[in-house]
């Protein structure tokens, strides 16, 4: 390396701009307070193909960010999907519909289909609305963490060091440059140089499954094409994945022969085209016709791998994320949707830790709670691979998979495909103590989404859309029902909180609550006659604050949460739910020690 | 003027940028093929104050130009009212609280408030995408309406010519233009000096109440700050509009002798100051507390007057619209509302004009339904001002309104306050020969919202949705159930349309159907069985436009539609929408001459 490079320092950089480092950067950028840079070496954004579905988990996620408005209006909805299987004659007919998205609690129960350039400028423009643009075409050529102990701990130093090389320079004197990261996330897909750099090494193997992808306008008198639809003919299974506008993806399942190269055993796209796929699909589909209107948009040909990385991170100051550090079929609609969580989860904690706010020990449970999740994605997906990709039983073959086989899969798993059943297991963060405070609220699931009547302007509101990914920690206050009977418990409780030991106190900096945290009461009363200035003071820190479980004025929408949670209307519950939506903690207000004692073992004092 | 005063031509000159201006320039503007120009004396757009209240009816308006998701994300909704009279020692208290909004059809089932500052610029925004600005400062000096017959038959003719001055022209030579038009709205507010060109009196009278309004960020203990609030006290009426963030409005009732200069008998600002309605204020509102928590951030008097002009046209070619026909209380919320819809009701009439398809006979009907809703609105306006601004009935004042009779008055007027009861009388554009097909879908008001399943993908879709104002009419094809019975007379429903001298192949110009109609068809069908290819060709010019009468896959949205709207799924029943959203006729299959009839009493034939 030249002397002359320049050096510079940042507190987090990003190496990729796909959907885990979008995801990465947005959130840090929107933070506020964070010096944060993202690279890509590619010169300009994603135009076609690639990942396009967006599941239910992810675009409560995206409406966390503020993001989803905007991927509703812009992207193709899949409600219901289709099962098309052989018929005595070995055409293929339909045996049933049923609803695309099988978990009974998603609030958008339909996956989104958005070609990946669109999501992505979704994340740019969110981005530069708060000054964060990629830098681009910009490639890592070193990587090097501190191995200095001291170093490492301090949270003021910058322990990764990383160079750059600029690939539009004009002249070389230009083309290197030097980053010093407190730390750095390898978004840089399933090829990361990051990873490689770092020699984390991926576990697990390939299957022997070979698929080709055509994008298209099809023109087509298949009666689902416009419904997410599974099809096992005798001449091999196929999906068809409609998307934004009238386009259509489709995904074929090709002989291995066909596209493996025998010199090198790997699967060699030279070997195939668009027509030859499209071909196949002709078979498949008997005795419907699919073919494109004009051209075809966008093909490719893979086989599917099944890896997860050995870990996420070096030191808790590299970390991996997205395909970078897990690959699994496309098919089951994982890949943008897991990478895309993956920084959702780390994002947070990141900027909680250079705030001085949580130790750093919180970045371990990104490893934790992410890599277990990848694991059981590629669990469910060899399964679902295994039977999507079989033969269906037929007369001719009684090994082969039936139909009700298939079903079932499809809605065992329908909470693990529609991101909603992603569960993380007990740590410093999630403290399942008090479980049965609210049986019905899942520790270390996220917040169940549900309508409340706000109690100054009884205006409905999901209660989900009051849980922004805002890095704060939101403490929900079931207060129950506000009898006379009940005042002085619910006085002594709001004391309680004011006292100079509770958490609310202890953490923020300078004592400035909503800083750290966001109060919402939630009460047992109604619109009709409830007054929300009869809550507490330091339980409405807003008039927006008070909400109560109630139907909105039509009655049509809220009401019942309190039994749906399992929370009693006769003690005061506290929820709180993580900066990610998801819930960390539930106890009693008689456990308000255990809730001081959450947070005391991984967020940092402040002596005023 | 100089005889080198420029001169210029267009379609339509809108003359004011408030509220019915902006509407119209901004459905003319997105026809994309009508050459408009809209002028306003001031420099720039209003900043504060004003009108800010949208109604429900409104809000669906306003969806239907793809403006509403804006609104609602930026605006303050009001979903509740309250009620506050004296009790037995004189002071205020909740007497009950209601629902806001008491039409039960009500798509969006509250009302909308934000500064009007911020209304226009969602307007300017839209027309800004289709190229169309605000040229201001602008003021008409001189207007003259052709009075020769052949030209103002004539559709290639400019018969108004309205002289311009550039008010901030930097030399005289610069300040005067001339522009030939072939149509004016006068859009100029409620001193409109295109009425007052035209010689158009207007008719009614002014109350002697008079009220002080307030805006701003209220310190204040008062339970119902955020909702809309009606107080009724002995010391005078007072009403609270809760507005965007936590600003509030307060309409407070005075005394005449307060603000009338008895030399000229007319109400005197300069007699008023924010601090003495407030201070009027403070007395209504014991024992509660209200003020200022920094500034008023705007304040103002005024006279009810309810006036309604004697005419809104001239020859049909320079239309008044807005608070340039009418006058009324602001408190019932009407005047933003009544002239938005003036000009949603007269754009679409003039662009079909404009382009050929309709004959210039259907701009009479822009009077005839605009201006009785104005007298409407007015009668309705001297009852609610007269009961709004009575002393309440005490032990002291038996004479007093009772909170019953204002309750009652106030829900019977739900209708009509939501803007959802609008009902246009028969007329060449509302024919109700066949109301008994769909009896509870009335013709001559909007079509009811209702969710309806997309067939191909099972997407629900909000059926108003589907008909934006886009100039075209829409083709409801309610075709029952697709039982075996029936597909012979369906097919035969299909050839009769698709002959030479159905309405869908007469009118549109070059034979292109989409142009001038949209066609959806609605079938009673469930969305697990039903193959949309189903539906004969010419009722599916895509695969959205078939929707079903079923729930959604989560079985929460849709359905029942056939039963609620009182259509037989056993006939073909046809529901022609306007483009303004209003049903225009209904007819069933077997009376298609009617239809057909229908559209030969107002559109020009092409020939091919």
């Amino acid at each position: 390396m030249p002397p002359q490079a320049p050096e510079s320092y940042v507190d987090v950089l990003i190496i990729g701009a796909g959907p885990a480092g979008f995801m990465c950067g947005n959130a840090l950028a929107a933070a506020g307070d964070i010096k944060v840079r993202i690279i890509d070496l590619r010169p300009s954004k994603v135009i076609a193909g690639q990942a396009d579905g967006i599941q239910p988990r992810t675009i409560e996620v995206l409406q966390s960010y503020g993001l989803a408005e905007r991927l509703l209006r812009e992207g193709n909805q899949m409600h219901m999907c289709a099962f098309y299987n052989p018929n005595v004659a070995g055409e293929i007919q339909l045996t049933s519909r049923a609803p695309d998205v099988t978990a009974p609690t998603a609030r958008f129960p339909f996956e989104v289909t958005l070609h990946q350039g669109a999501i992505e400028q979704i994340f740019m423009d969110s981005m530069a609305a708060h000054n964060l643009r990629v830098d681009r075409p910009v490639k890592p050529v070193a990587i090097e963490v501190s191995r200095d102990p001291e170093q490492l701990r301090s949270l003021s130093s910058h322990p990764v060091k990383v160079t750059l090389a600029r690939l539009d320079a004009a002249v070389d004197a230009d083309k290197l440059e030097v980053v010093h990261a407190k730390y750095v996330v390898g978004a840089d897909g399933a090829h990361s140089w990051v990873r490689k750099a770092l020699g984390i090494t991926m576990e697990g193997e390939q299957t022997d499954y070979v698929w080709g992808v055509v994008d298209m306008i099809p023109d087509s008198n298949f009666p689902d094409i416009r419904n997410k639809t599974a099809i096992h003919s005798t001449n091999g299974s196929s999906m068809i994945i409609p998307r934004e506008g009238d386009k259509v993806r489709l995904y074929v399942q090709l002989s291995e022969s066909d596209v493996v190269d025998p010199a090198t055993g790997r699967v060699d796209k030279n070997r195939m085209s668009s027509e030859q796929i499209l071909e196949v699909a002709r078979k498949t589909f008997q005795p419907f016709h699919i073919r494109p209107l004009s051209d075809v948009e966008w093909w490719t040909i893979y086989i599917i791998g099944q890896r997860v990385a050995s870990r996420y991170s070096v030191e808790d100051r590299v970390f991996i994320a997205g395909d970078a550090c897990h690959t699994h079929s496309p098919k089951a609609g994982q890949g943008m949707n897991a990478s895309m969580n993956d920084t959702h989860n780390l994002a947070w904690k990141v900027v909680q830790v250079l705030r001085g706010w949580a130790s750093p020990s919180i970045l371990k449970t990104y490893e934790a709670e992410r890599r277990k999740y990848a694991q059981d994605l590629i669990d469910f997906d060899k399964q679902f691979a295994a039977l999507f990709s079989g033969k269906p039983r037929t007369s001719n073959n009684q090994d082969g998979v039936t139909h009700e086989d298939f079903l079932k899969a499809f809605q065992t798993f329908g909470g693990f495909t529609s991101g909603i059943g992603v569960h993380y297991s007990p740590s410093m963060i999630v403290n399942t103590k008090h479980q049965n405070s609210a049986e019905n609220l899942v520790i270390g699931e996220r917040m169940l989404p549900q309508v409340f009547i706000r109690a100054a302007d009884a205006k409905p509101v999901e209660i989900q859309d009051v849980l922004p990914a805002d890095i704060r920690f939101k403490i929900l206050v079931f207060l129950g029902s506000m009898e006379e009977s009940r005042l002085s418990e619910i006085h002594t409780f709001a004391n309680e909180l004011s006292s100079p030991t509770s958490f609310l106190q202890r953490y923020p900096m300078g004592r400035q609550v909503s800083l750290m945290f966001d109060i919402i009461t939630i009460v047992a009363g109604d619109k009709q006659n409830f007054n929300y200035l009869s809550v507490p003071a330091i339980l409405r820190p807003h008039w927006s604050k008070v909400l109560l479980d109630d139907t909105d004025v039509t009655g049509s929408k809220g009401g019942g949460a309190y039994k749906r949670f399992g929370i009693s209307t006769e003690e005061v519950t506290i929820v709180i739910v993580r900066p990610d939506g998801y819930v960390g903690m539930i106890a009693p207000a008689v456990a308000l020690e255990d809730v001081h004692a959450y947070f005391a073992s991984f967020l940092a004092t402040h002596t005023v």
